[in-house]
């Protein structure tokens, strides 16, 4: 059984220009629950004025626990510090997303820290969580490259996964934050994430902005990963190369599975229809090859 | 070094509805010679009737020939019948491309007979032109799935690859021509084919309408493939799935290869203006993420 984690509603909604209702984000993860998925990562706990898409978390996550809260769904939350870990607390999350990248640069740009700054940060929610029985599940941005420091090298992931697990983080999901993985990058890191740490507690997440998301999946799958990261319809964008694809979408990781014979238990026509409903909502087609041969033929 | 054959000014254009001039298609093609590509498919000598697109062939094939005939670049043909070698012969085509399928009811509706009738009829175009020195390529349609049939088993490649090289062919191209070939597929077809005859004279022609192709084109060259069909710009869409992908872009190739350290020998900056310039004719934008990125951020 392959595990995918639906994050349409929180990493692809924050790259999509058009600000939805929180009707309309609910209405999209009912039938996101409706698909078999099991994971759905549903807000991000930051400063509206930072991400305003993100700006009605709990109004969102409040709606999202008490009509979905007995699915058995699990709805993780990005938590950014200890004051949106409070908030997460308050609503009764309880799974927070933590984040940090591989780069310096990268890390300054966005929370004005070093990345081992950010651990620093982070460290306080982590003690918390732990106490307060919370899961934390960690995101380590440009993993295989950069859009200041370029390439980034596989050290920089090693230390960056060690000091997620170190926080007690349950999984580690490896980011290709602006779509540069290459097949035989992705095997070469996943070989040596496997010699430090297990393999059923690191998942990838890639994005398909060079088409090269699927390839680096199949490689990922004869490498063991058995947890991946996507995106419903392939919602959401590419900050770094505007008109670009991000996050690979989640039918075309189901095709790639189907494909293969591994189970992932979601229902693709249900799943279609939550991407098509939430597409027409950004006003965007889909970047999803498959999807779109799937709508017009009507068959798989 | 991985050879491409590109497919656009053929493959690629037949599928789009727009008839260009015969100026337009000798531009793309002068601009895809300056590229590096090697082998550029030009036309097809059917019917005007049959396909509109290719009315102009003996025209341009002559321009080609006048103009480019000392680049060192090879401009195989498509040749459906005994008339139209005669053509090519006479106008100094030095390559024919001839066709066949894996499934009968693909033929019938195409050319009105069976898969083994397909052959009966080459088999005189193919002595012409084992005589007149031209050499044979030749295309495998729907043998990974077909659109009336569905799936294609492995069985009936074999016998229609056979016959190809029992014609002459120095080279048989095995194409998914409705984009349903997966890898795990792919790997088994190769496998039997690899089994039965030189892997340096079988061509992979995949279709990237399912998302598939670079995935698939991966497993083949783990498989030993070492030449790959493929249309500039994903030039071309798939006349069972409307509004779907079709050729695998060969910006999407080159892009794979070279992140593999295969090298092709093609110049990425002047392909994808030879692309520009053909989809601006078409009036569409390009189906290959790399190519998208690529224009966007202005490098690779």
């Amino acid at each position: 059984m392959i595990k995918i984690v639906e994050v349409g509603p929180r990493d692809g909604l924050q790259n999509e220009k058009s600000i939805l209702t929180t009707e309309d984000k609910f209405q999209f993860i009912s039938m996101l629950c409706e698909t078999g998925l099991k994971t759905i990562e549903v807000t991000s706990f930051v400063k509206p004025e930072a991400i305003p898409q993100m700006g009605d978390a709990i109004e969102l996550f409040t709606k999202v626990k008490e009509n979905l809260g007995k699915t058995g769904v699990n709805f993780p939350c990005l938590v950014p510090n200890i004051k949106g870990y409070a908030t997460a607390k308050s609503l009764g999350v309880e799974e927070i997303a933590l984040f940090s990248a591989t780069s310096d640069t990268f890390t300054k740009k966005n929370v004005n820290a070093t990345v081992d700054e950010t651990f620093d940060r982070m460290k306080e929610v982590a003690q918390e969580a732990k106490k307060d029985k919370i899961r934390i599940r960690g995101y380590i941005s440009t993993a295989f490259g950069c859009p200041y420091e370029g390439y980034m090298g596989v050290d920089k992931l090693m230390h960056v996964t060690e000091r997620f697990f170190e926080l007690g983080a349950y999984e580690v999901s490896v980011g290709d934050t602006i779509g540069v993985a290459v097949p035989n990058q992705v095997r070469d890191y996943i070989q040596s994430l496997k010699k430090n740490f297990p393999v059923d507690k690191v998942a990838m997440h890639f994005h398909d902005t060079r088409g090269m998301a699927l390839t680096n999946i199949h490689v990922s799958l004869e490498q063991g990963i058995t947890t991946f990261d996507s995106s419903a319809g392939g919602l959401g964008g590419c900050p770094y190369a505007k008109g670009a694809t991000g996050n690979v979408a989640t039918e075309d990781v189901w095709y790639l599975l189907k494909s293969l014979g591994l189970e992932t238990g979601v229902d693709i026509e249900k799943l279609s229809e939550a991407s098509r409903f939430i597409l027409s909502k950004v006003n965007k087609n889909t970047e999803s090859k498959f999807l779109k041969a799937y709508l017009n033929t009507g068959k798989v």
